[in-house]
């Protein structure tokens, strides 16, 4: 088969289930049809619908498993930060996206989260997920994996006040992308303990300039404490 | 095959690449051993490499071709925009990303990259490709949709005077995720020709602001011009 036929056959399982979604015919939870009626309903192979199919999977729309259990199948998801930040990750690694450039995005993203957090009309108890992840943070026998993994929950959810789910999807996918580097950050910044006292210290400020509702603050303390963090990185 | 198995399987294909990436080992224009060499090395199924190789390929990694020519095989390349561009826009159709949000999103990005564009050390004949953009757009007979192409590739050249790829790459992609949306919302606008009468006027205040290293000013009239143009459509 040559390119521009398999490009089309599964071409148009994609546009299909686009569409789809855009008019509320299949939603989240909803399960495809199988690979077989896939592949009469368009005409095509089986192997053009499994490749259309892991297209979807990649960009975080559909989750597959195999076998016969009552979360077989192919179901609509919604994952697209571990997508986006999947993809993110392999372009850096490949030199082509600069680790110096997602720092600066991230900071960029960040600020203007942080500044609009401080000015959104959140509930108490939507500050107070980013509260309990704080406080978690606090236990100083925490080990470094479970810490970074708060310590990365505690930024989604203070930037998530601000409302936009677009900016908090390229948030956690920049994160996603760099992960890697974190921890070698990390290590170049000292003890793990003291590492760790330094963070807790600017989560505490970061945190109370957004309760307090200074935004200024909060975009200044947050740049600062990514600066902080990558500054021998990158 | 259970799911973990076949996970297991591809991700240690896709994890070999992104450390090759990393390391130098494999570069852009590098092509990918065969589906049978991979499945020898890593000794999984060739169903298993293809479902490695498509990841790659949804991801803007690698671009795949069959066939003997010159140009077939699984060729590393660089295409993050559009990879990313793909994903959003289906999160975008599946209601998990709110069009609003992308336009919120892409206010933030474009503000900000036209702010550092205006105080970037960009050479005369970077500028004169945003430039170059805009005058072809000043051509009264173009069709509206050499037109919109024109007028993507004008925010493109002129935001990566900021000197920033990744966020030249969210750019690009929120662009592309909202791409259907554009012209619904330029036909709310009037008629094409009212249209692009003020695009074009806006176009080129943008340009002479970030010209004239007016970055505030460059920021106003690019959050204005994005605002104008969704106004009706979300």
């Amino acid at each position: 088969m040559s390119e521009s036929t398999a490009t089309r056959a599964y071409d148009a399982v994609l546009r299909h289930v686009e569409e789809s979604l855009r008019s509320g015919a299949i939603k989240l939870g909803d399960r495809l049809p199988g690979e077989r009626a896939l592949a009469e309903q368009f005409g095509i192979s089986r192997a053009s619908v499994r490749h259309a199919i892991r297209s979807l999977e990649v960009m975080g729309v559909v989750r597959s498993a195999t076998g016969s259990g009552p979360n077989s199948g192919t179901i609509v998801v919604s994952n697209p930060s571990s997508a986006l930040g999947g993809a993110l990750r392999m372009h850096v690694a490949s030199h082509q996206l600069p680790l110096k450039d997602v720092v600066e995005a991230r900071i960029m993203t960040e600020t203007w989260a942080l500044e609009h957090a401080a000015a959104a009309p959140w509930t108490l108890e939507q500050i107070d997920d980013a509260r309990r992840l704080l406080e978690a943070m606090d236990d100083e026998g925490l080990p470094s994996e479970i810490f970074t993994l708060l310590d990365s929950q505690f930024h989604v959810a203070l930037s998530a006040l601000a409302g936009n789910v677009v900016v908090s999807t390229m948030m956690e996918s920049m994160r996603e992308a760099i992960r890697d580097y974190i921890s070698d950050a990390a290590a170049r910044q000292g003890s793990w303990e003291e590492v760790a006292q330094v963070l807790r210290a600017h989560h505490h400020r970061i945190f109370e300039a957004v309760e307090a509702r200074d935004g200024a603050l909060a975009a200044r303390l947050v740049r600062e404490h990514i600066d902080w963090f990558y500054g021998r990185a990158v």
